[in-house]
């Protein structure tokens, strides 16, 4: 059993029996008032300060750490050792703060010396940020680090994952224990170099890539406030928790967090608190050779409440400060731009020198020198800092028995609706059944683009679906992804609303989707807009993939077929582009039942992100061959007349082309020919089938193929074979009629009839 | 021959011969003191007034566009017919003005109404500053649309393109004649749904995707300030010329946006103006729906000056006053900010109705009543217009030789290093025999990362190539792009710099490069981060192929070879999707000759953009066969010990992976098996080569071929063929020393070799 998990046993009666409550904000000692206490004090007050019997055990502590070596007996920071059992708590807490951040840098440098590799600069300049975070304003519970009500903690400076990983050490996540600190950026360690939400349990999204995490902090913000909304009584406030984001200068010059930032202001996401580290310092130097932006002017136009915090490494409590004004705003988001010194501490203090990479000897010696640390070992932890941040984290795990209580008065007082909808939500948000909503097609019906199946789609998954929230960038009408039923998601007027309004942000919508879906209660969003515009978005689909971000990404006028508007709006490489992402589904449906199809199969997968990639133009028909339940299957036989499992030729499509595949078939049958016509509906869910299921779709002695899809032909001989012929597009499309342009690039029956012709009679 | 050619030669003498200069700060008529004048005095006040010939010929022309219908014979606005003679010429202008813009409405209306398809929205509600930027600010002459010293336009708003195709139609630009106004979003025509500035002379880039013009606008400022920094002299300034962009809403939501404002303002590049449309409308609704932003405020945070114009639809000259302003600005970009009426004049006025579509009977009719146009046949144009807009045009003529002649005073005076430089340069940057300076690696060299290799390349282009010019997002140590012995590009210290720093702004970086290509000046720009995030800025980086911006994209870390740092910022995907997109080049060079035949082939491609993946770590050998001459083949056989052309296997790998394929290889031919290794440096090149080429290197009778890149193996099949197999990454990379995730994932020379033989003994 590692250290941390041994003192949580040992001290835990000592420190938490007789919390001196001396904060006088303070009141959860009363369980039964705790919805309102939550409501009226500002919980990063509500932490217990120091007890008389611990105090005395601190002291002593803290005169050991600092009577090594001797020769440093005389002073602790500015006192000396006799003093020390005369000053006040604030002061001795003071104390005790520093020394605990002393023990945050010293564990970074160690871990980074340890591993050769890593980023110390940012972790150590936030180490304060980081400590008083941890230790005094986030309600967490490390034994339970998926508490529904617990303050959300994003690093989007990724890069300065050492400093969330030593935090959650010191605070008692079973995650990280000292070991895994040793193995930082070891190959299968849970300290990889990057915080990966499904390695480490504490962190609760993927960042690195930078300005990902702020979006992802507004979506955090934008489930809690919306969930609040909904469920959230006036005798039982159920849904309550912070955000708190730590953003670099590398984060505030992206554009994503610019266009989340926008948001979350117009949104006034007032639980959200980012936190922005001011080192001066990016990899190539001082910001100053890129940004002279005054970005707290720039945050308050954006309808932020920005604040300073000038002297972090001097005063800790200038950041307690900064968070009780976040505290008290009750409109706005607030922006605290914090300004440290990058690697502080090291001889590299203040220089992007620092940015990555370990120190030298003698800076190494200079700094244990600086902190009295001569004599520790490397990885050394001074007994009372577990014990310091043990104090948070029993009030989290305190403040979790409380909820669950709430939790059950909840029930109780509103069984029906609200706490039945909230349970299918924490369970998932996927009720029994679900499925069965999903509309089914006949040939009979009206044909429709398949952006407008999936219109149909979505009106009854959202009756189903509780959880189901999301919109578009813009695009709505065109996308067809307005839930008509339900508001839109505004505040103060309707936070409750499903329908989000993205404006023309791709990438601060998938930002924001990845948070929403890793907020972990059973929301299911999705984000739209034109296929092409997934390029603006790539680099949050991809987290999505990684991070087991469910989110639905519903991509329209998803070929050349989108007409009028021209290459720039039509996609060509888009969908070989996102079916090289790993894990990621991309369907492209070819009429209703099929779209109803994705849909059953991209909802059910909530840990896998899809692709639902629709047409603008009608389809030709509802054809007889789709399957809603053969989706879960790739690629499936929509039509054959070869009798035998051996057609003269397989034509295979997706989407809107599958029906060209199913015309032109109809034509080549009449000629007497054997026609086999395949649906590749999703490649990766075709290739996961068994050899034997692959073969009978396409079997090998079938070297006649073709395959017919209105984008880029990369990937496709895996399936129509080394003899086989692809319809695709190499160019970029052209601005004109649907029709016109699809004649063009030869997606007619006609043609693709004729190209079978010419491989029929090789 | 069109209308406004045949206009441009009837009545050229009439116009030109006296001008009257009755604007004070006109002195354009002496141009041995031109460069003094261009300098001192406003050019969009540098426009020609009417001389009283023609105010004559004006009047009576206004007179008719009034009288009919005669009911309407007595008021032209607010004067009545006899008035007009009378009035002064600053009044007589702004009615000429006032019809003009009329005539620019109409003529938008009636190419909606012709096409059933486009967007009047924006293009109405900007009609005033259309006209104001075509008729009275910019410098142009549309008889040589290229001229260098040309005043450089962008629509960022691309979907506004008929306000562009109108005034490039009534400036008298060949490319857009009242045919292509009628052929508006048709197959093949001129004026396609969005700009594209390969299809439609007068058009610099091509936008429509939002927020990219905005970027490329700062690309072609910082062009601008760039070269004049580095070719003025004193008493010849031969760069010169201002950049306006407009951008509307959605350009101002993108993240690109702010991301190219914001180094805009930190370049301080005061010749750029960027125009938004303040319509307070976007596709789904009211902008107040999704944007809340104090937008001056927030260019003002970024460094702008910016100015708002309220009354535009009422007072014309309230844009002049604006754009005075922007030139009288010389250490800011100016941001004017545009009240308009989005669709202004018709029924939708002001209402995200008529941002595209066309209009109803009822509509059009009343948009005629009250312009009095009743009569006018569709694409009616005032001859007067034509002729108005002529006078700007025409002295543009005049500025375009007054600037030859400055370029041959400037040859005389400066004819070595500078005019020789410049004259390279506008001839399109690529001195005779460049290609000679690129380093040579023999086996014996020592080895290093491809990465380095591309650093000893570009230090040696540098040297060669006057217009390279670029950087990197915050990794130029990294990516090993930064020409040392060169100047930042920095503004006022060293604006005649080469490396650009971009900040932590990919996409950005790229949509400025995009600029810096387009502006036609034998730049060639580089742009550089790691390959993972090539995802930041997928959608510029389709721009430039779509749009021949020949920049070259150097993409370093360019596997899961990285490392440490983790699977955020390993690639997987990223080759595939670049590989799909249409024209552009993607390189994997191998070792130090591919990655100097990868520049040339890249460099020689002015209007082809090129994607350079290289490898964090060192190469295991610099390989006796690779070629720097072969890359341009794109594939090509790096060993073989068959003797003949009938290997047992093939082995084919990319970038770093080739020298696993060599090792594996050399292993295999030790047992006696006759061993072919292929490098395919570049897919699309390869898939160029004649087929007997190909054959060459893939005979079809050796099916045994497999395929290694630390990539997505989608495309794959394609060269490995049917039976071949391909040791590729099918997941997320991982966090690891470099040789342990190579590893875990298969790329071992052991792996590989057991692979092979697996596959020869099937």
């Amino acid at each position: 059993m590692a250290i941390s998990s041994l003192l949580l046993k040992s001290y835990f009666p000592l420190i938490c029996t007789k919390p001196s409550l001396n904060n006088k904000n303070n009141t959860h000692s009363n369980s039964s008032i705790l919805h309102i206490s939550l409501r009226t004090n500002p919980p990063h007050r509500a932490t217990t300060r120091l007890s008389n019997t611990h105090r005395l055990s601190w002291q002593n502590e803290l005169k050991n750490a600092f009577q090594q070596p001797p020769s440093n007996q005389n002073l602790i920071e500015n006192y000396s050792i006799d003093q020390i059992d005369k000053i006040d708590d604030e002061s001795f807490q003071k104390l005790v703060d520093k020394k605990c951040v002393d023990n945050v840098r010293m564990l970074i440098v160690d871990a980074v010396q340890n591993a050769k590799a890593g980023h110390p600069g940012m972790a150590m300049g936030m180490a304060e940020v980081g400590y008083y975070l941890y230790r005094h304003a986030m309600r967490y519970n490390p034994r339970n680090p998926k508490w529904f009500n617990r303050d959300r903690f994003v690093l989007s400076a990724g890069h300065g994952c050492l400093l969330q990983y030593v935090c959650l050490h010191l605070a008692g996540f079973e995650s990280v224990q000292i070991e895994d600190l040793k193995n930082l950026c070891k190959l299968g360690s849970r300290t990889p170099g990057h915080p990966e939400n499904t390695v480490t349990d504490g962190i609760e999204v993927t960042t690195g890539p930078l300005g990902q995490g702020v979006a992802n902090a507004v979506g955090l913000a934008l489930a809690e406030a919306h969930l609040a909304a909904r469920f959230n009584k006036p005798d039982c406030e159920l849904v309550d928790h912070r955000v708190y984001c730590i953003m670099g200068d590398g984060c505030a010059m992206e554009g994503i967090s610019h266009e989340a930032a926008s948001l979350a202001g117009h949104w006034k996401l007032n639980k959200l608190t980012l936190i922005y580290d001011d080192n001066c310092n990016t990899i190539d130097g001082p910001t100053s050779l890129t940004f002279s932006e005054d970005i707290s002017a720039r945050f308050r136009a954006l309808g932020w409440n920005a604040i300073t915090v000038d002297n972090i490494h001097d005063n800790m409590g200038s950041i307690e400060d900064a968070l009780l004004s976040a505290l008290n705003e009750t409109r706005k988001p607030t922006f605290i731009r914090v300004k440290t010194l990058i690697g502080r501490l090291s001889k590299k203090e203040g220089t992007f020198k620092s940015h990555h990479g370990t120190f030298g000897e003698d800076d190494l010696e200079e700094m244990k020198r600086k902190l009295k640390w001569e004599n520790q070992e490397p990885f050394h932890v001074i007994p009372m800092v577990y014990r310091e941040m043990q104090i948070q984290s029993d009030q989290g795990q305190k403040l979790e028995r409380e909820w669950f209580s709430k939790l059950d008065y909840y029930k109780s007082k509103y069984p029906h609706q609200e706490a039945a909808e909230f349970e299918v939500l924490l369970n998932g948000g996927l009720p029994s059944n679900w499925e069965s909503c999903l509309p089914k097609w006949s040939m009979s019906d009206s044909v429709d683009a398949t952006r407008g199946y999936s219109e149909k789609c979505l009106t009854e998954l959202a009756k189903v679906l509780p959880g189901l929230i999301g919109g578009s960038a813009d695009l709505a009408s065109s996308n067809k992804v307005y839930l008509h039923d339900y508001q839109d998601f505004s505040v103060p007027h309707s936070p409750s609303g499903r329908n989000i309004r993205f404006g023309v942000r791709e990438h601060a919508m998938a930002g924001i989707s990845n948070g929403i879906a890793l907020h972990g209660s059973g929301l299911i969003p999705f984000a739209a807009t034109f296929l092409t515009f997934s390029d603006y978005m790539k680099n949050s689909i991809r987290l999505s993939a990684l991070s087991h971000a469910g989110v639905l990404y519903i991509m329209t006028h998803d070929s050349i077929g989108l007409g009028e508007d021209g290459p720039t709006h039509q996609p060509v490489e888009q969908l070989a582009g996102l079916r090289a992402v790993p894990r990621l589904l991309v369907f492209r449906p070819a009429d209703g039942n099929e779209t109803a199809g994705a849909y059953k199969v991209a909802i059910r997968n909530r840990e896998v992100p899809s692709v639902i990639a629709l047409s603008r133009q009608k389809v030709a028909a509802n054809l007889e061959g789709t399957s809603a339940n053969e989706v879960e299957r790739g690629g499936y036989i929509v039509s054959d007349n070869s009798g035998r499992n051996m057609p003269e030729i397989i034509l295979i499509g997706t989407g809107t082309e599958l029906c060209l595949c199913e015309g032109s078939a109809k034509m080549l049958r009449e000629e007497g020919r054997k026609v086999r016509v395949v649906s590749l509906v999703c490649w990766r869910l075709f290739d996961r089938q068994p050899v034997e299921y692959k073969e009978q779709v396409f079997p090998q002695g079938v070297a006649k193929r073709i395959g017919v899809e209105a984008g880029s032909p990369l990937g496709w001989r895996e399936y129509v074979g080394g003899e086989g012929l692809v319809i695709g597009v190499e160019e970029f499309g052209a601005s004109g009629a649907y029709l016109d342009t699809f004649k063009k690039f030869g997606f007619t029956e006609e043609n693709v009839t004729n190209v079978a012709k010419s491989l029929l009679e090789k």
